[in-house]
């Protein structure tokens, strides 16, 4: 299990070559997704009991690949992946989502990506996504954040929205949030000028982008979303969970444009 | 206004020139959406009312192009628009959605596509949906159906679904669903395996590729749905709408995998 601890101390430059290797890693593990997409690889049932949660070989793939690199250029970094489990090490952690939209990926839809972040006992120090079968690449280290697409790269930044009456709100699935999360998310919507469901990282992907105001998930794991906070703060938004804290550990989580925007999100989802 | 009339008849060599013009139209006129994507193009309000209805310079651009093709190449057929309205013509119209999913488009998200069919006063002979960023195109003529990518051509089909409880159903917005129809719709989602929202025009082209078993959407136009009915229907697939009728004229659509996961859900749905 991940957990909080005292965070490690990075400098400018280690932090620089870290971003590279997590570009770099992300781009080959994802390869191995390929040959399973659209292929009808074998889905397995993670959770045993019933309930769907689709596991392709990919996934599994992915995740060995970006352990076996790990190891061999940092060996004294923890990993923490979704297949595989948690290795402990120095407090500085790589967490690892192989294949984030594992449902997308089976139905041969377009959103997902492979997740990568480093996790420095207090917050995700840098962060990458990748597609690998469109050739997009979100990276970002919480200062900066770029957009790469079949060798060219770019920097991207979120967009200014004017309120949530012109923001545009994604999230997966809204039957995910429970209780008064539902409420809330039910405000939320009818607050802004369009929501749009499906999406997984994509959808905050492109919060970083510019093109959409807030995303927001439910219950997701630490793997979920730390390999985005870096690529969205780089990129001058805002993510935390509903409470306004630290969204590394996952939960309930809003990632928004700016932070006027982000404090009148949570504001109206917590009624 | 598109209508039904007594259908034209086309011989084979005609429905394989047509299929082949199709395919190429919608690869030349798609390049058009290209300087839009993720550009920051203007949007502007089709309705004037308030409702968020964006429609793209990206819209406009695609339909100038493929009506300049059509008229060079069949002077004598009709054409009918979501953007520019319908000339009438000699009884073959081909019906063109510039960009189908115009709302994934303006967020930057991938599943969008380029519709055309030509309909023959009773149905839509052959059709094409084309996705320019990623360079995925789908195509069929009602008896066969292919998915072309990047130079690349292959065949594809349905998959077999043994029912319901093992469905794949895919819907852009249940909220869409009014009346009756949204408790059919929760009765169908109750039903499958997975429900998976969003996607627009991309779920009925994984029916095609056998990745989903049912997709289906409330209050389509014609354009909307007829260029992906030759495509599933040639790929062994079913599309109607849910009392069993012709789609061509859109409404509340529902394609199916199968013949019998069709009739299944259709009753289901209706109660």
């Amino acid at each position: 299990m991940l957990a909080y601890s005292d965070p490690v101390s990075v400098s400018e430059t280690l932090r620089e070559e870290l971003l590279e290797f997590a570009v770099e890693a992300v781009v080959l593990a994802g390869a191995e997704t390929l040959p399973f997409f659209r292929a009808g690889a074998a889905v397995e049932n993670k959770l045993g009991d019933g309930r769907f949660d689709p596991v392709t070989e990919a996934d599994r793939a992915v995740e060995i690949v970006l352990r076996d690199r790990i190891k061999a250029r940092f060996p004294g970094h923890g990993i923490c992946g979704e297949e595989f489990g948690t290795d402990s090490g120095n407090g500085l952690t790589w967490v690892i989502d192989p294949i984030d939209g594992t449902r997308a990926f089976v139905s041969g839809m377009l959103h997902w990506g492979v997740l990568l972040a480093l996790f420095d006992g207090a917050r995700p120090l840098v962060g990458a996504m990748y597609q690998p079968f469109t050739e997009e690449l979100w990276c970002g280290d919480g200062r900066k954040a770029e957009f790469h697409h079949r060798g060219k790269v770019r920097p991207i930044s979120t967009r200014q929205c004017s309120g949530l009456g012109d923001a545009v709100l994604a999230t997966t699935n809204p039957g995910l949030f429970q209780g008064e999360g539902r409420e809330g998310f039910a405000r939320l919507e009818s607050a802004v000028k369009l929501a749009r469901y499906g999406g997984d990282c994509y959808n905050f992907g492109m919060v970083a982008m510019g093109y959409v105001d807030l995303a927001t998930d439910a219950r997701l794991n630490p793997y979920d979303i730390q390999a985005l906070m870096p690529i969205i703060e780089g990129a001058g938004g805002v993510v935390t969970t509903y409470g306004g804290e630290n969204a590394s550990m996952g939960g309930d989580v809003l990632a928004s444009a700016s932070i006027e925007l982000h404090e009148a999100a949570l504001r109206l989802f917590n009624g």
